[in-house]
């Protein structure tokens, strides 16, 4: 029995033995577990997944002030970025009942049978059904809004799935306290036992990728750490989808124009946007590219200055500050790369602190594109619109991309986004890419390497991952889903191939 | 430079030369060629694209008579099926024109700026956009439905991507034609150059799917074709989305009540579908679960009467009248399997042809659930709930499972569809899953090893599978896509959470 324990970022001291690491037998009875909770959890019915979602965002609330406390005492995050969280994690789970009462999301269609230029057509009608137990990967990066609570856990839950979650070992006993506050609350919601689960350990996280009844895997996280899951599952009998939110640069464009106007607002909004939770925010704008001249170079003073006034953050966990140290060394040591300013260097606590740094890059030389998680920027400048559409070429794909223009300025701006479209999935103008906020409209998501799949990890549309469609040919009327049947109905459909709102 | 020999599979006579095999350069710059066509074909809007799709219908139509003489030289379907398959890829095309026309496909989402329980949050606008060039792989056993026109290409086109297709080496001569048909009325209807592009060869094949500029393939075929190329998509530097159908059983239920009622109608539909275009059909009914006694005993002797009088069908190439001869002999000669009855054996003309056969197994011995490309259907017999059920928790899954019910009946066959929803994609009551109706409600995938994705291939929805997320934030009007613009518009729209009809 391994031990799984609470470390303290801002000391790198053990605190608590939250629990023990989830033996493999222990994990086949979990997903056993959920596999049969899966009928009673569909059956509650999208009114009652909603009152569910309501009611277990009540009980994270209701227990607000514990798990800040634990979350900053094992992240170091502090209390205002927690508090806010939490506060989404909330939000998030409410807004999927209300993406559940509104009902589109199922896509019900309905074609009656009829004569076709082919001949006949059956009766054929079409929704999407619960894929079965899923397996949530929690991020270290956000305790309670990518973790055992959070996107992943949310969107299962709403579209009928039992959870198992794998709790991350940078904050188990946050994970351990919010697992039983969910469990806690969806028995009280009259959900069945084991519609969410934990397990705690990497042997464990294996296991449960690997276990049949386990039917999709949600993960944010590494690209090694995703690319090890996704070989787990190309060796299953029966491979299942995996969704992984894995590796961004996220960059930004700043247009002469832009430059010109608002170096010095430009400067420390992209410094803020990436010291921001210590760096480590997928959506960090990584690489900046700025024009050359004095414009552009005002705008780096500005990042230089930010950066040298820059407090020295407590990263997550040792792993990812020594991988901080590594890797920003490494990038230091790349041809063309220079060191353009310091931030402050933390108080040897034997916490895991990380200096912030400012790099610039001249051109984009092999291995510089690299995520690089923690409170590192990159700089590298482009001297007229070819050089320009040279380097975007040369990037890889991204959560986001960011063109900070002129004031009323399009033309540059619109063949800027045009050609980094097919590189992100969320394409920003004169903001930072840091925030993202859950909505209907939102898109967290990307070609390889930011995502390995066309879905979304924020917003309501995160749904669809955990849902495949069925379609009933001839079905008696006594044997379909609610959604289907001819009537009256609560939710909009497609009917004979138009859409019908209720 | 190798020679593309069309065969005559009636006697398996190389009948003429058709091309040679497209070298790796070739492929590249067919490859460079779509790229540069993407952005004139998401150019022609959806409007634009909707024409091109009909231009491509009326010109396959009206080459109706040469096409359809070729693909029956080299298929042996024969004119009847040709022609229906013709006039299913012709509708097929003009129903995407349809989608694109409705334009709900593009899920187009808007929130205003606004404030939420997190703070302000920014404007976001999201929709689908293509993917870029598409690889489509043609399949054998429809060689105008799913090959150079076909499902897949339809709605790669559709969603606003060039497509380069792999001719599949039993039909090059029609998929040769086709491409030449399809080519010169995309030009007609003012789509770039190299919308539509044709490869032939299993190395082209493979060069197409690690070209860096193809961003998703679309594979009909079988299990271990599908693996090769996901193999060869896993070593890309940049992964890219893999839409296979690869493999189904599509078991059939015959309740006890169902027997009683119609056992010889049963019998001879069981035989029709599964010898239908020679049992090459992914939805071929592979297995028939049949109640014990007389009632079964009735349903299995029509089944053995009707494949005694079957005619020995022209299979489409030597590799699949050889595997099925390989397959049929393991399958007898597994534990507990007799053989219950033979059809027709062909005059050796030389020709791929094949014996249709009737199976008994006792039980599900290993081996017996693997899908048998060609005319045989094995049939197991189940006595009670119990021993039925236990059978139904054994299959693998598959594009579809029927039920066929005695009038009125739904106590067993809603247990056993709910039993089987996990494990099919598109669940019939009383019919027989070889026919796949286009429309809007059609769903043709299921989990592994159908399918190996959420997606389907047949119906409106396939066009899902070639287009990605974009949202864009704080965008100037300016820069957005016309359906994202506020204002009148002609299609639907969810704008802050409420779905709004033009």
């Amino acid at each position: 029995m391994t031990d799984v324990v609470s470390i303290d970022p801002r000391t790198g001291a053990a605190v608590e033995t939250v629990t023990t690491e989830t033996t493999p037998d222990q994990v086949d009875a979990l997903v056993a577990a959920a596999a049969a909770a899966a009928p009673g959890l569909e059956a509650l019915g999208r009114t009652g997944r909603a009152e569910l979602l309501d009611t277990l965002a009540d009980a994270l609330e209701a227990r607000r002030e514990d798990v800040v406390a634990v979350a900053d005492r094992e992240t170091g995050l502090g209390p205002g970025r927690l508090n806010g969280e939490l506060t989404r994690t909330c939000f998030q789970l409410r807004l999927f009942g209300e993406v559940l009462r509104e009902g589109s999301y199922v896509e019900a269609t309905v074609d009656h049978a009829g004569d076709t230029p082919m001949g006949p057509r059956p009766d054929l009608r079409r929704m999407l059904v619960p894929l079965g137990p899923v397996a949530v990967f929690g991020a270290s990066n956000f305790p309670l809004a990518f973790s055992v609570p959070g996107g992943d856990t949310a969107a299962a839950l709403a579209a009928g799935n039992p959870v198992v979650i794998k709790a991350h070992g940078s904050h188990p006993a946050t994970s351990q306290l919010c697992a039983e506050i969910l469990a806690a609350a969806a028995t009280k919601a009259g959900a069945p036992d084991a519609t969410t689960g934990i397990v705690h350990g990497l042997a464990a996280g294996a296991a449960l990728v690997a276990a049949p009844q386990i039917r999709a895997v949600g993960f944010t996280g590494s690209l090694t750490g995703g690319k090890a899951l996704m070989e787990i599952i190309e060796r299953r009998p029966e491979p299942i989808p995996f969704f992984g939110e894995l590796a961004s640069l996220n960059p930004v464009l700043v247009t002469p124009a832009a430059a010109a106007e608002r170096a010095a607002a430009l400067g420390t909004g992209l410094v803020g946007s990436f010291t921001l939770g210590g760096g480590q925010f997928c959506t960090k704008p990584g690489l900046t590219l700025l024009p050359a001249g004095p414009d552009g170079d005002a705008v780096l003073d500005a990042m230089a200055g930010a950066v040298r006034d820059a407090a020295a953050p407590v990263l997550l966990n040792a792993g990812i500050a020594q991988g901080y140290r590594t890797l920003s060394e490494r990038l230091r040591g790349l041809p063309g790369v220079t060191t353009v300013a310091t931030g402050t260097t933390g108080e040897d606590t034997g916490g895991f602190t990380a200096t912030p740094l400012l790099l610039a890059a001249n051109g984009l030389p092999d291995g510089l594109t690299e995520e690089c998680f923690g409170p590192l920027g990159v700089v590298v400048r482009y001297d007229g619109a070819d050089e320009l559409f040279a380097l975007l070429a040369a990037l890889p794909s991204s959560l986001t991309a960011t063109v900070h223009r002129g004031t009323g300025e399009t033309e540059l701006p619109g063949a800027v986004s045009a050609a980094l479209r097919p590189r992100a999935g969320r394409i920003l103008f004169d903001g930072f890419p840091t925030g993202v906020a859950v909505s209907w409209a939102q898109h967290h998501g990307g070609p390889w390497p930011s995502t390995n799949t066309q879905h979304t990890s924020v917003g309501t549309t995160a749904i669809r991952r955990f849902l495949r469609p069925v379609t009933w040919q001839d079905a008696p009327a006594e044997l379909l889903p609610t959604e289907l049947v001819d009537g009256p109905i609560d939710l909009p459909r497609r009917i004979d191939g138009v859409l019908v709102l209720p």
